[in-house]
């Protein structure tokens, strides 16, 4: 009997693993661990600076180190024997990606390159390849690719290929000795089976501007964006496509020592965390909408209508789902934004305040902010603190705050945040609705939906519509767990299926949201300031921000 | 021998008497008295709630008691005889009305109307006048009234028609309970020498719609905004006009026993603390031009040029100088947003690394912004939290900050409140100039002028031009005494005119800032988008501010 799976959920600051039963999906024991160096923006570990602004690297030994601990820990916690884990599968951050050698060493792990920021992990929500961004977007507008439309007709500066353009540009000696680049997930999945070329395609699909049926945009553009980028997507970043559940191997002899496990132990191909979220919380059928809300957001929708639509980060087939199509949307700035406000903007009375009722101050922040009702604050902010991802696809967007009088308070400014990622969610919904795709049910799930009830009644107040909020606070490690149990298969205590799997494992509906209709109709007015304010902000007069961003 | 004048600064928190040596202006010694009430913006002394916002009242008493208190205790200070003091004068807040009866008692005063708000003192800050103002523009624009002209087009709800409307419509018994309606500066003067038929003919021009030359606007239009606005200017705001520098009278039996002074003492008509400012930093030519900031700002230029300037708070034939037409401008928040920055955005991070470096915050943000270059902070600020006074002369604006990341710090968003300050007074500034006014000099007076150095060197860089930074920081008290010198006459150890006074009697030049031209240079780019967020929010999209405003 090998009926259960462990799923890993790599995080930007921690790495969690869970160990679950494939028959229910219950989860038996779990196992956290943080990264010791965190996210690089100011120096490496060897105290080397980094230069400018917007860098944000990780170390590849604190993945490794990570899963190793929890792996090790769940397992023991839950009293199994190693060989009652019939498979592992990974869910990670993306595009996070890293260039290493033919061993799949990374090379900031090799002394010679340790003190050179482009060897290092580059982290999805690092923002220096904007201009090789640029010249792709640009180039394709030009040469009218189709490709862009995928892509809600921008690419992100957060994707594989400008990262590698950043790298070549910047430390050719660092590009020259790479073997190839590797999302993390794709290094680690590599690792546990002892076979460089493996990668899960609807990640390079999303990240990397890869076809399951074109393949790689063609090279009369390529090399018109840069004579190396042929080389690039082709070389650098090849790979072996696998899809999510599908099983890439079982575990190196190396691999199941040090992570406790046996070697018949199936290794799933997982999938980013946002995706592997969606699977958790139950993403099976035409129409599902699962929002995940961390530090930034993440929507998919799955369909199998195919529309033209603009302002998503994606719109792919086979995306997330053999079958539909997925299209994907998000907020760059949510948990963000809140915590920038935490840092850099309450008052010492209010912390004093929130001391005295014996709340954290996200907690005492939620509660006064809950007595006031919708537009009372008579602020609008413009979330785009890490830029706008939808529905306008431009990272040089900022943030702003109308309104302000001298009455405005802390907490009115905090309601206004709130009401911000409300009304940036709605502008999602729209978009996809204004553009034929209906939504049948919307599965809300990720940290901040378990922990701020005022932002979550917002949202669906501000849509006029319920919200089912994922029982499982840890949806993406499930989803991770639930690739591994497909990866195991019918025949062996496993499942024929992904939709299948999801169907008996996914978490339970925690509660639903209704809207309060009054709500509903009052929002109406500030959400039309919003709109407002979206436009000529993003559109009508973004060279504003635009130039602000550069100083 | 009586050649000294006391000069009384009555501000918005707190009132100060000066002694001065009419040959010179030396002042021989001060004394200041901060009102026990302050603001009264939440709740009347006797614990009756104010509803609603933007309330802003305060109590006769705490001028009275004020006067008395600053008068007898600055005398004492100086050692000089109360004969010796030849003449006094008062500068004040302005239009800060209040209802009184024949006998010159405020209303709030007598027990039977202690409890209703309509009946106490309202601040020149008080803002629910607004749709009184926004009937009586609306009217002249349909009316087609030329007088409009003299308030750069549009009416204030600070001034005395609208909050006496606002009587008329709110409280029908303490209006009719009225005698009239002063300016506390009249009704103070008035109780000096024993005649409550004073008035500062000039006030009443900026404040009143009076004008020398026609009078008030024609019975047809004020009809036309309501039936009851006849009465309320030819009755309750009646009264014989003086300008500056007139004496009025000398102080009676009762006035000289409770001031401590001689019933020989003349009282001159004294002014607005702005207008009084500008006398005390030495306007006395063609094309000065001050500036003076505190809480609010205020600009005044002299010239015998006539022009049609819109975007002014007045343009008046003799409204700080006979025989020159003085055109004001000013901003409606500019110490007022510093100080709720430091209320409502400062985080205790900030207040501990002030406290261990062992200076103010206010310091210790001048000092760390001060760091920065023009545009560095990447944020452009609207300072319209008070609405915007010039050039939009609308206070249903609000503040709004643009540009913000999470790399935004406090200091970051200090440092554009200064550039904002600076921006908006250039929007001044260039409104005059290209208006076909020509500004021959620039002076600098007011609290935060010999507070802030930084805020000075980015207001000289924004303009790119020096500014001359008036010595005495109590312009305005100096002032006063400088209109009771030109009361008291030359024969009498005075001065025939107030330009005369002014020119002997002025506060010396403190130093000259002097424009950093790299930074003039820079600043035009981030001016730039100030200037386009000004007439994005303050013209082609107003409606969104003023929307949330009302809430």
């Amino acid at each position: 009997m090998s009926d259960f799976t462990i799923g890993v959920d790599f995080g930007t600051q921690s790495v969690r693993a869970i160990v679950v039963r494939c028959s229910d999906g219950t989860t038996i024991s779990e196992s956290t661990f943080a990264y010791p160096h965190g996210v690089l923006d100011r120096s490496l570990p060897d105290g080397t600076p980094l230069p400018g602004a917007d860098w944000a690297l990780a170390d590849p030994n604190d993945y490794m180190t990570g899963l190793i601990h929890v792996v090790h820990n769940a397992v023991a916690k839950s009293g199994l024997a190693p060989e009652q884990i019939g498979a592992i599968a990974i869910a990670a951050t993306a595009c996070t990606l890293l260039p290493v050698n033919k061993d799949l060493v990374p090379l900031c792990c090799l002394d010679e390159y340790r003190s050179r920021p482009q060897a290092w992990c580059k982290l999805w929500k690092h923002h220096r390849a904007q201009p090789y961004a640029t010249q792709l977007t640009e180039t394709a507008l030009l040469m009218k690719q189709d490709f862009l439309a995928n892509y809600g007709g921008k690419i992100s500066s957060e994707w594989a290929v400008p990262k590698v353009m950043e790298v070549f540009d910047q430390d050719r000696e660092v590009y020259n000795a790479s073997d190839r680049f590797m999302q993390f997930s794709d290094w680690l999945t590599g690792w546990m089976v002892g076979n460089p070329d493996v990668q899960n395609g609807s990640i390079a699909a999303y990240k990397a501007l890869w076809s399951a049926t074109d393949g790689y945009p063609c090279d009369k553009y390529l090399a018109a964006v840069a004579p190396q980028v042929p080389e690039i997507v082709h070389d650098k970043l090849r790979g072996t496509m696998y899809l999510a559940g599908d099983c890439v191997g079982t575990l190196t002899k190396e691999a199941a020592h040090k992570l406790g496990l046996s070697t018949s132990s199936r290794v799933g191909m997982a999938h980013t965390d946002a995706h592997a979220s969606a699977y958790g919380s139950g993403i099976a059928d035409e129409g599902d909408y699962v929002f995940i809300i961390g530090t930034s957001s993440c929507g998919h929708l799955i369909t199998r209508r195919q529309e033209k639509v603009s302002g998503v980060t994606g719109a792919l087939p086979d995306g997330l789902l053999r079958g539909y199509t997925c299209y994907s949307a998000g907020q760059a700035c949510v948990g963000d934004m809140l915590e920038w406000f935490i840092k850099n903007s309450v008052p010492s009375a209010v912390k004093e305040a929130a001391a005295s009722s014996g709340l954290s101050l996200h907690a005492y922040l939620e509660r006064e902010a809950s007595k006031q009702k919708p537009g009372e604050c008579g602020l609008v902010t413009l979330d785009w603190f890490n830029g706008n991802r939808s529905t306008l696809v431009n990272a040089a967007l900022s943030g702003i705050t109308v309104g302000l009088t001298m009455e405005t308070t802390p907490i009115d400014i905090y309601r206004s945040m709130l009401e911000a990622i409300a009304f940036g969610h709605r502008e999602i919904v729209d978009n996809f609705t204004s553009s034929n795709l209906s939504i049948k049910r919307i599965v809300i799930c990720g940290g901040i939906a378990h922990k701020n009830n005022l932002l979550l009644q917002i949202m669906s107040d501000v849509l006029g519509r319920p919200l089912e909020v994922s029982a499982e606070p840890q949806a993406t490690a499930l989803g991770a767990a639930i690739c591994a149990a497909t990866a195991l298969g019918a025949d062996n205590e496993g499942y024929e299926s992904l939709p299948e799997a999801i169907h008996q494992m996914k978490a339970g509906c925690l509660k639903t949201i209704q809207p309060n209709l009054e709500n509903t109709k009052a929002y109406e007015r500030i959400y039309n300031h919003y709109h407002q304010l979206y436009s000529i902000f993003g559109r009508q007069y973004s060279g504003i921000m635009e130039d602000l961003r550069v100083k």
